[in-house]
Formats: structure tokens, C-alpha cells, sequence
């Protein structure tokens, strides 16, 4: 226990340095998805490299990858003890709008409690929370209770698109018992939260062409192909009155839920009133036979991201429009693949393809779903370190979202990962005023120092 | 016979000159749709008022009208002689894109046989028409065969705006026996024609909000409501399998094609194989039980002209749009009403509309349809001036756009319009590359000249 004592105890007297350290980082508008910022994503890197090193982390360098920067650091001095590989990314997304920002997205500002920043809440802030509690321990007792590896990248927000190829490379390198990431939301703040389930996501869009232009409605009109008619008629016939996915053999692969994880979710305190009160609905409907958790964590989903077609501007304009598009995206759950699911859309669609239209389809890679094991001592040690850290029990959760990396490194390195999260969902990831409470901030990197301790133990 | 041979003869002679007459109108860019334009469209109405006088007209003024200007002249010293209101208008649709344009919209140029430039169908073109016909009869014979009105607006392509409540107030003045208006196309080069039925029109935008803002297609996907799939699925029961509208008691006012008209737009030559290869239709559908030229003359229709909604950048964006609109338009046939149309089509939408969104609907008025009686003195009189310059018989025709003012005239005066056609429908009237064929310009003088011979006879 002398080991973790001493590391709390540097945490408790440390916080305004934290705070400090993170906020440098913060500056640094390291955004991935426009290449404006590339200078600001390499200087971000080095920076990274040097806030590894200030915790104490003796080896640290970048990784032979292509695209930005990827950095790896270790501290492997725990003969016996098991070994951790820590994955956090050190890029965030753009902050437009910037007129809806309180204080500006890359001027760290503290307010009531938060820290406001673009990347404090995903991910820089949750990286300081490992790189911290690395240091709380190296800084006093000089070793750690685990063998840690640190893989950080700068390409998640643009769907890591390197990450597969680094890590097949660097395999034996790479080679650990246990992930850990920190990407993913507290499902409230009275509870602590370990994700067990990600979703798999596929892209598509799809264009109905009607016509060689766009016609005069009036001395047209009737009897011709109207391409957002026929658009809106197939979009009309991708999910069924029970709300599930009308695309014929899309849940052939769908593993159902284990009873365990659906008595947690039964669990969990979730106000259906509240939540459509919160985010405007006039109602919610889940997929018959599942809670509305049920269906956004664990059931594959479709939605329409966007559509257009047509004249769009001010007033009428009195056309049959020749062309309209929809962009769709799929969520997937184990053992789902996105190959699977886009091939059984694209037949699916030909089969709803009126005669008078053409339907083109573009397609994108997408990501596979990731479900951990919750019965392992990774897990067991993340509830007890949560659970002294909150002092509430921890509760396992899932979410919609994607992690590209909790899968590959299932995948590719045969380990599941421990997915902890320090920030709400209501802290603004993606959106304007990000942030994280301080208390939160401090509590994320004690739960770190706590999880290493009990996985060492 | 004497009065019409010398105003024939004058016709044949003069071509170079009528040419030259309509070409320095066509060079005023007299576009009523951007405000930007108008001092052309004033320098446009001068310069109609000194054609009208250049025509031989004595009497020529502005009308007292809110709006652009709105131009009267007369001639009616044909006493026991009947009178006819000349409909037209000097204002034009925008150029834009002016890169399609071979030679510039604003620079009239004559290539193979055809006068190139905007407006020279629509409606500077025909409204020479009318001009160099009146001419050929004042410059030869000092007099017409008939009375004539002229009423020259320049807001019809901004839908006439001011049309109804000059003509209300000028009803005394402006009292005829017959209106002769030149703004719907010939059915073909064999096929001289008279158009004798008009739709109305309706414009409606729904917008459907499901949520306070987008949302992370993850994280919320699935139970929510998407605003977009919700817009297709009401958008997809507009219409039913057999091409009606699907608004109940929408078909309710509808008056049946009387059978004469019905078995002259069969004999019409028109091939559906031709007409989808020309356009780019895989095929076409008309409303169960009626033809194409029927559904698209004389059946009401609805059409979406413009959809949007959600992400529709390049790329993806994972969201559950929070809002989607689509701009939709009836055309409507007699004795359907633009209002009892739209609140109609209201009490269907609230009908469809799920309780989960919100649904506002934005209304503009629109036009009513007319039909003309086909069995009058001025229709004979017209086949006959048809036949007479074409060496074709003429026959009546339909079309699915909307002239307001040949419903003003029925329902303010209480007449009924004869449509004449000069210009095809492969005219690209508001489009790039607008002409009219030069033989077109002669005869449609030719056939105006005819008909005031035969309607005064």
C-alpha cells in the first residue's frame, strides 16, 4: 500500500500543476481533420513526447507509421507484474463554431469547477489523467505496481486510419495482457462507468438520378421519375414498424445480449422523461422487446445523416429535380462486419430500385463493433479502483459509438481493453465549450493510480 | 381580303427590320427577378412604349400599378368591330449560368436559322409578334381588322404579382370580347397549336424538428427520431401506387376531361420511346387510367422540387439530424383552388405526421387553372389564321404550367384567352441558349395578322 499512499498523496498536492501541465497542451489546436493544422499536430506531438518524459517515462520516441505522428513510451521495470498498453490520442476536432464558445476553444479557461477546452474531454485531458498518475508514482517511489506501454496517436478524429498497419507492424513491441483506454463517457456523474461494448459503423450514399436535368414541373410533371420522390419512398423502407433495420439478413449475425450486461443496463438510472426532456424529443421508440439503452449500446442501428436534392435555396423554384442524395451510416454489434452489412444494404437496395431511376452507391470503409470480457482481473481491478476513487460502485456500460482501437487491439494483439471514462455526456465532446470538471479530472487520474495499483497487486 | 393581302405583303418585306426591332429589346436585360436589374427593366418599358408607337398605335401609356410598370396602349376605331385584350410581358427569366450560353443572353444572335438570345420566346419574341402584325396592318392599310387592347406587364415571371388588382381597377377600360395571349409553346413543328388549358399552382415547405440539435449518430441512434427518415416516410405517402395525389378529398372539385379535348390529345402525335430517350427517363408512369399528355394537361399532380437536411458536405458526419425540409408544389386543374388545395393537403400532413416531431408547414399563395370553351368564334378564327400560315392544321393543345393572367381575364373580365404558340418547347425557354426560329418569328406575325383578319371578318 506504501506505493499507492505515496502516489495519492502527490495527486492531492499536485492538482494546480495538473491543471498547469494540461492546459499547455490544450493550447496547441492539434486538429486532425484539416490540414491547416498540420504544423500544430507535429509541434502537439512533441509536446506529448516531452509531458512522457516529465512523468517520468524514460523511453519514449515516435513509431516508424505513415501519417501523423505516433508515439510510443514504456516503463517495464515490474518483472512478474502484468503489462498495460495504454492508448489515448493527442488530436482533437476543429472548434467551429467559434462564436458559440464562451471563452475560445484553445484558451484553457477554468469556470465554475471545468476546465474549457477544445480536447479536454476527448482526449487530451484523459491522457493527462494516465500520464499523471504515471508520474505520481514514479516521482515518489520511483517504480510503478505494473508494466506500462503508451501508444498515443494524432489520428483518431480522422478514424485512425494508420493505426491497423502500426500495430500489426509493431506487434511483438506492442505485446500486452491488458488495454487500457479512456474515450468513452461516465454514464453519469453518481456512476462510474467501465464500457464493455462498442459499435461497428458503416458509410454509405446513395444517389437516385431521374432525368439528363432538372425539369419544368408544369409541362412535366405527373407521369416522370421525380428523384427525391423515389429517394424519400426507398429511405422510407429501411427500418420496419418495430424500428429494426429492414435490410433482409442484417441480424443474422447479431449476437444476442449476455443477461448479465442486460440486467446491468435494466439497472443503470436512466429517465426516459428526462432524457427526451433534456434533448428536445417529443418521444423516443426502441426497438421492440428493448430499452432504449438496449437498442443504442447493443441493437445495429441505421440513420439518415444527411439528404439533398433539388432546388434548395430561397423561395420556389417549380422543377422535377433529376438528382437526390442520402447519406446513411450504419451501426453495427458483434459479429457484424461492415463488409457483410454493406453488401446486404446494396442488395437490398436493388431489390427497392424502381425501374425508372438509376441508383449509384459510394461506400467507406467502416469499423468493426468491439465486446469486452467482463469477467477478468483487469475488470475486477478497474470496479475496486473506481469504486475507492467515487466512492460509488462502478457500473458496466456500453455505447453506440465507435473505437476504432478497442477493436484492433482485440484483433490484432488478442487483448480486450479496459475502457474507463472521466467525462459526462453532457461535457460538449465534438461540440462548442468542451470541458471537464476539475474534480473529475483529479478523480480520473487517482482511479488510474488506483487500477494499476490493484492490477499489480 | 384587300387589308389583309397588304398587311401580308408588308410582313414579307419588313423581316430584316422586325428582326432588328426585336433585337434591341432583347439586348435590355429586363430581369424582373433580381431588384438589382431595375433600371433595365424601366429602360425595357420605354422602350416598349416606343415600339408600340413605332407600331402605328396612337393611344400608348402607363397603367396607374404598383411594381414595374405595367404598359396600355389601344386602337379602337373598328366600330361594330370586336375588341381584343393583347396579353405579354417584357420582362425575362435571370441568364444565369451564363457560361452555358454560346453567344451572351443580352447579345441577340442570329445562328442556323434562329434568333439566340433571352426572352426571344419568352415573351419578347411574341410580343413583336403582336406589334409587327398590328404595324403591318397601320403601315399599309392605315387600320385593323378588329378593336385592340394591349396590357404589357413586366412581373410575370415574378408571378404577376400586381396583375389582379390593376385589371380589378381598370375592369371598365380594359373590357373586350376575347384575350390573346402568345406564352405557352407549339406542340411540334407540324403541329401548329392553341393551348386551351392551363394548371393552377401551390407551393407548400414542410420542415420537420425532432430533437434541440444534431446529435452523435452513436451515442443517440436508433431510439431517437431522425428528422430526415421521418421527412421520407411522410414525404413517401404523398403519392399512391397508382400516381394520384394521396391527399383524401384532393380529387373532390376535379372536373373530367370533356371528351373532345380527350380524343384530341389522343390523335396528338406523341411517342413515349421518344420523348424518355430525349429527356433521360428509364420510363415513365402516368395516373392509372390516363396518358401521359392527359396526366401532365389536365390531371393534378404533386411534386417535390427541392429536399434538405443534415450533414450534406463532402465526407461523412455521424449525426441524427434534428431538422429536414422539402419544398413541395401542386399543380392544380379546374375547379380545385390553390387554398383548398394547400388546407387539404395541412389536414392530410397533420394525419401523417408522427407524434415524436414537430411539423411546421409555410404556405405562399399560388394560381388557380383555367379551361377554355373551345367553341367560339374567336377559337375558329384562330384555326383558321393557324392553317392559313402554317398550311397545317392546328389543334388544341394543354399544358401543365400556369399563366396567371389568362385566369385573371376569366375570372376579372369574364373572357377567355386564346393561346397561341410560337416558339417550341426545345426553345430552352428559362434555360441557356433561349432562340426562336426566325421562320417561327415570320409565321407567328403571319398567323397574329390571320386571326385579326378572321375574327373581324
Amino acid at each position: 500500500m506504501i506505493l499507492l499512499e505515496s502516489a495519492l498523496d502527490y495527486i492531492k498536492t499536485h492538482e494546480s500543476q495538473f491543471i498547469a501541465d494540461v492546459s499547455d497542451c490544450l493550447k496547441i489546436p492539434s486538429i486532425s481533420t484539416d490540414p491547416n493544422y498540420k504544423p500544430d499536430i507535429l509541434r502537439c506531438a512533441e509536446h506529448v513526447i516531452a509531458a512522457c518524459k516529465k512523468a517520468g517515462l524514460s523511453k519514449v520516441e515516435y513509431l516508424p507509421a505513415p501519417g501523423y505522428p505516433m508515439i510510443y513510451a514504456e516503463w517495464l521495470e515490474a518483472p512478474g507484474k502484468p503489462t498495460i498498453l495504454i492508448y489515448a490520442h493527442y488530436d482533437v476536432q476543429p472548434a467551429d463554431p467559434a462564436e458559440l464558445w464562451t471563452t475560445p476553444a484553445f484558451t484553457p479557461t477554468e469556470r465554475d469547477g471545468y476546465l474549457y477546452a477544445r480536447g479536454m474531454s476527448d482526449n487530451k485531458g484523459q491522457l493527462f489523467c494516465f500520464l499523471k498518475s504515471i508520474e505520481s508514482y514514479l516521482k515518489t517511489s520511483g517504480k510503478l505496481p505494473v508494466n506500462i506501454k503508451l501508444l498515443i496517436e494524432g489520428e483518431e478524429e480522422t478514424g485512425s486510419p494508420h493505426f491497423h498497419t502500426v500495430l500489426a507492424s509493431q506487434k511483438e513491441r506492442l505485446k500486452a495482457d491488458v488495454g487500457l483506454i479512456a474515450d468513452t463517457p461516465m454514464f453519469g456523474p453518481q456512476t462510474p462507468s467501465i464500457c464493455v461494448s462498442l459499435k461497428g459503423l458503416t458509410f454509405v450514399e446513395v444517389e437516385v438520378t431521374s432525368a439528363n436535368s432538372d425539369l419544368h414541373s408544369g409541362q412535366h410533371g405527373g407521369p416522370v421519375p421525380n428523384a427525391i420522390l423515389t429517394l424519400c419512398d426507398m429511405v422510407s423502407k429501411l427500418k420496419t414498424a418495430d424500428n429494426q433495420v429492414a435490410i433482409p439478413g442484417f441480424y443474422d449475425d447479431v449476437l444476442p445480449i449476455p443477461d448479465t450486461f442486460r440486467h446491468t443496463i435494466q439497472n443503470l438510472p436512466f429517465s426516459e422523461a428526462d432524457y427526451c426532456q433534456q434533448m428536445g424529443f417529443k418521444g423516443v421508440k426502441p426497438e421492440t422487446g428493448y430499452s432504449v439503452l438496449e437498442h443504442q449500446w447493443v441493437r445495429p442501428t441505421i440513420e439518415a445523416n444527411g439528404i439533398i436534392g433539388g432546388y434548395t435555396g430561397a423561395g420556389s423554384k417549380t422543377i422535377v429535380p433529376c438528382s437526390a442524395k442520402v447519406k446513411l451510416s450504419m451501426r453495427l454489434v458483434p459479429n457484424q462486419t461492415p463488409e457483410k452489412a454493406t453488401a446486404l444494404f446494396k442488395a437490398y437496395l436493388a431489390q427497392i430500385t424502381p425501374p425508372n431511376v438509376k441508383v449509384t452507391v459510394k461506400e467507406r470503409s467502416g469499423y468493426r463493433p468491439a465486446r469486452m470480457n467482463t469477467d477478468t482481473p483487469a475488470m475486477k481491478a478497474a470496479k475496486q479502483a473506481l469504486l475507492e476513487s467515487y466512492g460509488l460502485p462502478a457500473s458496466f456500460t456500453g455505447d453506440g459509438g465507435s473505437i476504432p482501437a478497442a477493436y484492433e487491439l482485440q484483433h490484432v494483439l488478442g487483448i480486450d481493453a479496459v475502457l474507463l471514462g472521466f467525462y459526462l455526456r453532457s461535457d460538449n465532446i465534438h461540440a462548442p465549450n468542451e470541458r471537464m470538471s476539475l474534480k473529475h479530472f483529479q478523480q480520473g487520474i487517482e482511479s488510474c493510480a488506483r487500477f494499476f495499483y490493484h492490477y499489480g497487486a
